[in-house]
């Protein structure tokens, strides 16, 4: 279901031939309306990969019509050429759905440097076109994955009538500055490109945003929202920002759970922050120290990797003021050992770290995976 | 010698019993005069160890006697049980070498939280000032090791008379803020405390400070500069300054060669930037991405990661007219592809990235590692 659980909504996956393995590569999602409104986040890697550039300038007027997604390559420095080629994808589309390709979306995610078979693309547009359907979102999930194991869906039904669902892919490179890796969401709430983009911004801050598995921002990242307005219903505000928050969540909590070579899922929970900005650095700092997700990969209970990662930022604190309990178990107070670090199980694939400033009353939680012999082993190996 | 090799020093390193393996583990160097001129730099963690706050209180008039150093544990968040440790054994020294408490510098390195054994520390003191030598300069590099595997020492000599010579420690947590790890380095010119610390800050900066292996800074970091002025050679300034870089450099260099799990030792040359604080950030940036290290791992030139990693920060420069060459191959010219990647031989230990900003013309170089299975091995097992 997910990009097709909102009426209004057809999608296709199908295999282009970009990926080497023959596997789902292209995927296709229209909005059949009666709305187009649309709002966009994109990367705020400077580098930033061309479908990126082009779908900049698309959503530019707050209407898109569909979106088209491509694994088995980044189209990212790839000059004037990769342009030409998420252009062309573009009208490619265009002509196939009788749209704008002014109204068309291009999102390309793979290996950064390389140029994509424009015919095998245009070839792929044409086959999705025809298999467009309201059953088939699943098939688009899967042509969008890269290292994923397996494709990332989430739905949440409003009482009132409306739904809102999305599909995304994540893996590796998977540290969003704005947004994260490809997602796409659809609902047929009937909103328009203003309420959608504050909303859109609003949930994206405090899920995907809070997710950092391997400190690397990617290229190519973008979230995209679209609006048919199927439902006929136009929804209250909170409850939408509600639901669509959810289905962030709980997409950014499958993107973390399958990333790429991970076997801990760590959530880092920063409390009593002077600020929720201060909870954040902080747990981004945490999340970041290779030490310290080696540790918990070694199911290692090494406390001041947590202490010597806090004391690299700005953030207020009083470094002798700070509590750390991992797993439950109160392992520092106010800088000094608490709990032994014996009485820690790490086994679990869930791992929960408390991170008191005694600052403040703010918040935050940091999603972050454990580095492993299998990251390293899929990112030596992965170009080739 | 490295230590021991300027005139006016004694050097011991001894087994206190602190490591477990039973190797030496606490190291005493000794300034005989006529000086007792020092400088110091100290990490910028926030959260600094107890015998970081207790030097920098030494180091205050700019007079140190001798210091002390211990591996088998960081004596840091050890609250002020941690603290009562660190000035015990200054006090410890003191009355071994007849010296003043509050001019006994102190260094610890090992694991964070955990109290260290006073009883074993102030034996060692005690056999330590008791195999004082002018030759036994590589007992006390053997003793400040960790994971070091081999012990780190660097001279220079100027032919007017004077030397400058050192010892360091490194392996992990290996991304100093104002200065790495453990360093000891002592000469025999005659200098005073206030020229010895601009010197010392100076050569630090661009040796020590470009140095990130594993992005992780410690909480322990600590660089001390002894002067005896037993050469009775008062040198001159600019000889000294680069003399003393040069034992910096050198020594760096040893670290970086010896970091935990390293199979390659990455330079990022950062050119034409229009300032030096740009090029350092834009080579830190590229340093601390887990992806392009664990493709260098893999010998694969995947110069994407570079400019993924580039694109993060906020140095001038236009995405689209950057060079990357990877041991001398353009890979990369003004954001699009030029050389073959495959042309990119990776399989040399030595492994150099060049990034061409076209934003001004200043220039700095990052030395990092790439990411192992070994570096993983290490530190998911280090505590245990």
């Amino acid at each position: 279901m997910s990009v097709t659980a909102a009426s209004g909504f057809e999608a296709a996956g199908v295999a282009a031939g970009l990926k080497s393995s023959g596997k789902r590569d292209l995927a296709l999602v229209r909005n059949t309306g009666p709305l187009n409104a649309a709002a966009t986040v994109f990367t705020t890697n400077r580098c930033k990969a061309n479908p990126v550039l082009w779908s900049e300038q698309v959503i530019g007027d707050g209407v898109v019509s569909a979106i088209v997604l491509n694994s088995g390559g980044a189209n990212c420095y790839t000059g004037a050429r990769g342009f030409q080629t998420t252009h062309a994808t573009a009208e490619a589309v265009a002509e196939k759905l009788g749209v704008s390709a002014g109204d068309v979306l291009v999102c390309s995610t793979g290996l950064i440097g390389e140029q994509l078979d424009l015919a095998k693309l245009t070839a792929g547009v044409e086959e999705a076109a025809g298999a467009l359907s309201a059953d088939a979102g699943l098939h688009a999930a899967e042509a969008i994955m890269t290292t994923d194991t397996r494709p990332k869906e989430a739905v949440r039904r409003d009482p009132s009538g409306w739904t809102v669902g999305g599909m995304a892919k994540g893996a590796g490179m998977l540290a969003p500055g704005l947004a994260t890796m490809l997602v796409v969401l659809t609902t047929d709430a009937v909103l328009d490109a203003e309420t959608l983009d504050a909303a859109l911004r609003a949930a994206t801050r405090v899920t995907f945003d809070r997710l950092d598995s391997d400190g690397c921002m990617s290229t190519n990242d973008t979230v995209a929202l679209l609006a048919s307005g199927a439902s006929g219903v136009a929804p209250d505000d909170a409850a939408f920002r509600l639901a669509l928050t959810d289905v962030c969540r709980e997409l950014a909590e499958q993107l973390q759970a399958d990333a790429e070579g991970a076997s801990h899922d760590i959530a880092i929970e920063v409390v009593n922050a002077r600020s929720e900005e201060d909870a954040v650095v902080v747990g981004r700092a945490v999340s970041r120290s290779n030490l310290f997700k080696a540790a918990i990969f070694g199911n290692d209970p090494n406390w001041g990797r947590v202490l010597a990662a806090v004391g690299t930022t700005d953030a207020a604190f009083d470094p002798y003021g700070i509590d750390v309990a991992i797993n439950g178990v109160q392992v520092c107070t106010k800088g000094e050992p608490d709990q032994p670090r014996d009485l820690v199980d790490l086994t679990p694939r869930a791992v929960h770290i408390l991170i008191d400033l005694h600052a403040g009353d703010e918040t935050a939680t940091i999603l972050t995976n454990d580095l492993t012999h299998d990251y390293v082993h899929e990112n030596s190996a992965y170009a080739s």
